[in-house]
């Protein structure tokens, strides 16, 4: 079957690589078969599912963010937005201006595979819809929620809930004591850990180089210090 | 100062983006001042340094092969080959075909925090000196050596030295024996570790998820798994 898109069709499509438009639609784009099969079966509402078979490879080519167009391309409703709420055993993570999208995909991605359920995210964060963000979580964005929230204020009110981060002046994470549950918070790319978010943290954590003290890289990316963050909460 | 760069160097340097030219040369190229200044620091012979100040905006936006141009660009000797040798307390990371140059550099930029001094590439593996894989290092390619071998054939004669590999069959690596020297390998994006690198693995290791057994992502990328899996090394 052939399906024919007119031109403005095509336009629309494509303009939803834009972030004013995907907002002004409530929509966004996710490509690969892979990930277009887990938009069908997560529950989420599919407006469309374009094949290349159906279409042809030139209006695919035209339709794509991607450098070499996928087979399939869908068009997923953003879901409505959800108020928090967390369990005091439950772990959650925060992030803090991440503003690289590959990051916060990987990071959504972690998360998954550490069963964790929701995401924080300060207003400067990189938006999830993003088409990096989407490709980079390779399906995980359907199973963990995300919540653009002013973070300072949000953590401010957290109660009696652990606050964890990780700082350069902060405990080695292999020998801190660590709770089930509590909120993890990680810093952006450039700045780390903001000072207002900062002030929140009740245990500041770090992972020490090896051997410890070793004059090393300033740093470790974002995504892999939150992955063994939350490895070394889960292996407790 | 300024420096007057003839149309035929603009092009010679534009060119070591390309491997071909880079091979040809043996050079290759960093950006960023933060890069440039780990380059001239790390004992490395810097071939030509030059900052915007001295050549213009414009002719450096010719040079660079960044999005955004920066500040300094850096032309580096590659270093000779060396043959590899390791000590059997000593931790060594292999990579099998390892294709997405942030990956690799993101890598060895783990490998650095983590005081892994070398790693052995298979022939596969994306090539160190690629311009994305640099700048993902943040100047860890100037403390880690990266061997690039017949990566089976090489294991195969580590004689009695312990190979570790991630495989989704693989023990739990939270609770499974680590030693503290060893070779730990680390599979491709797309496919994992090979077959024929597999039969040299003596201890399958595996990252479970959270709770164990949950229905997650199908896997964790493999920037994300060394980082979990190093860490773990070294905490014990």
């Amino acid at each position: 079957m052939t399906v024919m898109l007119s031109k403005n069709e095509i336009k629309g499509i494509k303009a939803l690589g834009q972030k004013k438009f995907r907002d002004e639609r409530g929509v966004f784009v996710v490509e690969g078969e892979k990930l277009v099969e887990e938009a069908l079966r997560s529950g989420w509402k599919v407006e469309a599912v374009y094949r290349i078979e159906d279409i042809g490879e030139e209006v695919m080519a035209r339709i794509s963010g991607l450098t070499h167009p996928s087979p399939a391309l869908a068009i997923v409703r953003q879901p409505a937005p959800e108020s928090f709420a967390m369990s005091p055993d439950e772990l959650v993570l925060a992030l803090d201006g991440v503003r690289d999208p590959g990051n916060l995909g990987t990071i959504v991605r972690i998360a998954d595979w550490f069963g964790i359920k929701k995401i924080l995210a300060s207003e400067d964060t990189v938006e999830l819809f993003n088409p990096k963000v989407v490709q980079a979580t390779m399906g995980a964005i359907f199973r963990v929620k995300v919540h653009y929230v002013d973070l300072a204020e949000c953590l401010r009110c957290r109660g009696l809930i652990p606050i964890y981060g990780t700082f350069l002046e902060g405990d080695d994470i292999y020998r801190a004591p660590l709770t089930r549950g509590g909120i993890l918070v990680m810093g952006s790319e450039a700045h780390g850990v903001s000072p207002e978010v900062a002030t929140t943290v009740t245990q500041k954590l770090f992972i020490p180089p090896f051997p410890p003290g070793a004059q090393t890289s300033e740093s470790l990316n974002v995504a892999v210090a939150t992955a063994i963050a939350v490895s070394e909460f889960r292996r407790r």
